[in-house]
């Protein structure tokens, strides 16, 4: 898949840093990584900001979850040294930040769920849980975390 | 499993086609089985939908939630084969579509909580966490994802 | 870490019953304690209730997210026996019952997260994901799931 990024002409960004006192990414004894919520933040800074079907539209809100599944990438390559010792994504759970009466948390998050494919071929499809909530960190507009099986 | 089914005369249902880009369930290389957060659907349709509290009551809720764990069960068995795999249910996740000042989410998710224990048995105790949410995808009223531990 | 809550002066609490029909924790076959989402309680009441960023302030959201970690680890006792046998906390999902406008679950969840550390120095350190709800069960300001790495 590192392969694939190229081909897609995709460049990883610098991991973001957490926002709280936690850690970005932990491996679990198995093999499995954990990667904590991400947000859409490009060069340190939220891409958008506010409630889908509000401030954003979906449009947007589908390009803000395809970069927290960017930035997800670039954590895992922090962690693993190289994106081919995924051996599956397993499974993520995505929360847009959604305007009362938005009910279209699928196609926000098929921004993130499609570009995992688009990378990881089929090992990129996972299990989700999608939903909407009322505030996120920093008023972000979607905030996905992301579980990979990797092979050590 | 399966004859505990057949004893509470259940049918199990189509296993539910995701509504985005995601597998409903899958398998991780240990042997814990994810499936992804199910909706109350019944043949293709929400059985109810909008918030608990204010769209719906309780007791509807409940069997809202329930039907999301007959359909968990619907994914497990296409994924498993046979019920029978299931070793335990490790953990619940459930998101209530609220009403404001609605907080009796836990009412409404031992409608699922139950029913895992009706049909699993002991097997079928699991952990959850249960919350509010302002919206479902589709206005359901309720989602819920499910964690098996399976012995393959 | 036993040793570290003792020089801390930290009393371990009984561990809290579960508002639902479901367990409190439960070990998966691998070496994984899932504890269920903990709210704030002490002897059995909520420490505080309502939203926030409108009925509590920061700081006691902060005060009550630590109080979800101690019950964890309350719970993670009466699990293992012996908090020693936690290898590494993997993963807390924290839900913050947030005002209108209210974006900080960062500074409210770091209650928890900084605790863990406190207790179970690098090993408390985890991945994260925060989010802002609209209602909780019991009115309850945060509710925090966990899971932990232990070796049996």
């Amino acid at each position: 898949m590192e392969n694939q990024l190229k081909k897609l002409g995709i460049l990883l960004p610098k991991a973001p840093e957490p926002v709280g006192s936690y850690h970005p990414w932990k491996f679990f004894a198995g093999n499995l990584l954990f990667i904590s919520g991400q947000l859409p933040m490009i060069n340190g800074k939220l891409m958008a900001k506010g409630k889908v079907g509000l401030d954003i539209d979906i449009e947007k809100g589908r390009e803000a979850a395809r970069l927290t599944a960017l930035n997800a990438l670039a954590q895992a390559k922090t962690a693993l040294g190289n994106l081919n010792k995924i051996t599956q994504c397993v499974r993520i759970a995505g929360f847009v930040n959604s305007a009362s009466g938005f009910t279209d948390h699928s196609a926000v998050l098929n921004g993130a769920s499609d570009f995992l494919v688009d990378v990881l071929g089929e090992k990129g499809r996972h299990t989700r849980v999608a939903v909407g909530v009322c505030e996120l960190p920093m008023d972000a507009p979607v905030e996905v975390e992301f579980l990979f099986e990797v092979s050590l």
